[in-house]
């Protein structure tokens, strides 16, 4: 079968690679129904995280399950899955409280960028579908894997309520899906930060009900200004930056919550200026798998479309165009199909 | 008046300074019961943070009111008040939600290591007993000025819940008082780490159940030890540095709570390393007079004594002894009588 491969900085490849097979009795093997290229596929193609040995791309999937190792109890072949970038055995003591992401067992899951995927530990990591699903609901099914469930960590964990006013500091496909959560959540006002007229666009679909186009210093001044003087109770970080993370911080209420769910690339934090600060700040990979039960019904009984951040689709075999558009942002995300 | 003055490190003078008055309309004036030296008071004593100029020392009062300002409605002449070292007014957005220490108006309470203290925004900064209190109260009725406030909040903002697994990194005033707030809110273990005698008896006299002699990287790996290789469930952060930061993120398990409580000094946390500890991070000034009327009661009801922090008591006269006491960790916290 032939996938994409990085290679180094802005040199992705789609080329032959060895068809996944079960390895450990725990791994089962999916056809890829759609792949994507994700805003994190950007650090090693831009050259910030460095490639050290060619590398199958992609980690976030769904489709059909084609073959489970001996040791499967509740995944079969024949059913639609969706599994996190994170494989966990969903019973250690981390995924008991919800943090999949930190399972005590826990394998990056890597190579989705192909029409076939190893997924390890099958029975803790995939969900089915109630059944194969339309053709139409593919992409949004696809955004569960990652984006979607990571836009709605970054809600969750900013602690959006019925009510509050958020702030999203990122207009890439993350920060769009938390304007979508935020909405989802009962949010009454969603201030997301933008200067691109179509991600502008798609945020205010999602519920974005004011965009604020500055950043930095002048972005926090505006957002203060829009509540009041007071600052916005969630705040989600969903850049990686160290200006977008003091951006968050700053346009947080005192006792407010931010929430950061990109890898951090250079950022360090002052311990006294977060301490006056007074929020709580809560992060990291989002626990995907947490949220993929409840996800799968409201993309089932079509109460949500996370599926609109996908602005560009090619077949598989245009991968290295896919990053191309996203890295030059002419696209927000970029749909894959084998 | 006599009161403490600190000119530069380890220079603390007991000198004359002018009786405080009434400066604005919202001020109340208190005789002062007792005052005490704080943990820190002593960063400036040390010469960590440096003094400009000679600085009327002391943020933790209680004692009884002898003049309000002609706008002052609710405390009255007569009444024995505490207040925290942040006054308030108690009715901006940010009181509104609990953070009277970033109260749009705060401002630093200072000089109560003296018989009078000038108290600003006095309704909504002091909170009056239900009556004039016996004499063995008065020490903790002090510690919620302060050190009670805040280890009760270490608490509360590292979400201590009836079973929580804690733990409690310094064994200062505010970790021993950590200790019996973890113990209040219902926590069913809590390990205090603390390598002094004295400290590790209140301790266990507070409620911990454990006790951890090993610091930094060992001393994580004992926390982790005990607690099944998944970490505290809650971690109080109450020293302030670098070392006691990373040793408390470190403890807490995925998807854990973090509190710190004590100005820090010279920390700096890597975003990438905290994102990976997945904990929930929330800290600052102690909003003490959220907790005072609640904590009012516990003392005066005789169900918490947090006084018993107090190991060392002068007369007033005596306050540079109390800091070199301190300083030199022979006492816990000092306790000063006008």
């Amino acid at each position: 079968m032939r996938g994409a491969v990085l290679y180094g900085p802005r040199d992705v490849r789609f080329e032959e690679r060895e068809v996944p097979k079960i390895v450990k009795p725990t791994d089962a093997v999916i056809r890829i129904s759609s792949a994507c290229v994700c805003g994190s596929d950007l650090w090693p193609y831009r050259g910030i995280q460095p490639t050290a040995q060619p590398t199958p791309m992609g980690h976030e999937y769904c489709g059909i399950v084609e073959e489970v190792g001996r040791a499967v109890k509740s995944i079969k072949p024949g059913q639609f899955v969706i599994g996190s970038f994170f494989a966990s055995d969903n019973t250690c003591p981390n995924c008991h409280i919800g943090y999949q992401s930190s399972c005590q067992h826990r394998e990056l899951v890597g190579g989705a960028q192909a029409p076939v995927l190893r997924v390890p530990l099958a029975d803790g990591t995939l969900v089915a579908t109630p059944d194969i699903p339309s053709e139409d609901l593919i992409p949004s099914l696809l955004t569960l894997s990652d984006v979607m469930g990571t836009g709605w960590f970054a809600a969750d964990a900013a602690n959006v309520k019925p009510g509050s006013t958020v702030a999203v500091v990122g207009d890439g496909a993350v920060g769009l899906l938390g304007v979508l959560s935020a909405k989802q959540m009962g949010a009454k006002r969603i201030i997301a930060m933008s200067r691109h007229a179509s991600r502008q666009k798609l945020a205010r679909e999602f519920g974005a009900t004011d965009i604020v186009t500055e950043r930095g210093d002048e972005g926090v001044a505006r957002i203060v200004e829009l509540t009041n003087g007071v600052g916005a109770d969630s705040v989600l970080e969903c850049v990686g930056t160290q200006e977008s993370m003091m951006q968050a911080i700053n346009s947080s209420r005192k006792g407010g919550y931010v929430s950061y769910v990109g890898v951090p690339h250079g950022v360090e934090l002052n311990g006294e200026e977060l301490f006056f600060s007074h929020v709580h700040l809560h992060g990291g990979p989002a626990p995907v798998r947490r949220y993929l039960p409840d996800l799968i019904k409201l993309v089932w009984d079509r109460k949500i479309d996370p599926g609109k951040v996908f602005d560009l689709k090619l077949p598989l075999d245009q991968v290295a165009e896919g990053y191309r558009e996203m890295d030059e942002r002419r696209a927000i995300k970029t749909l894959l199909s084998p």
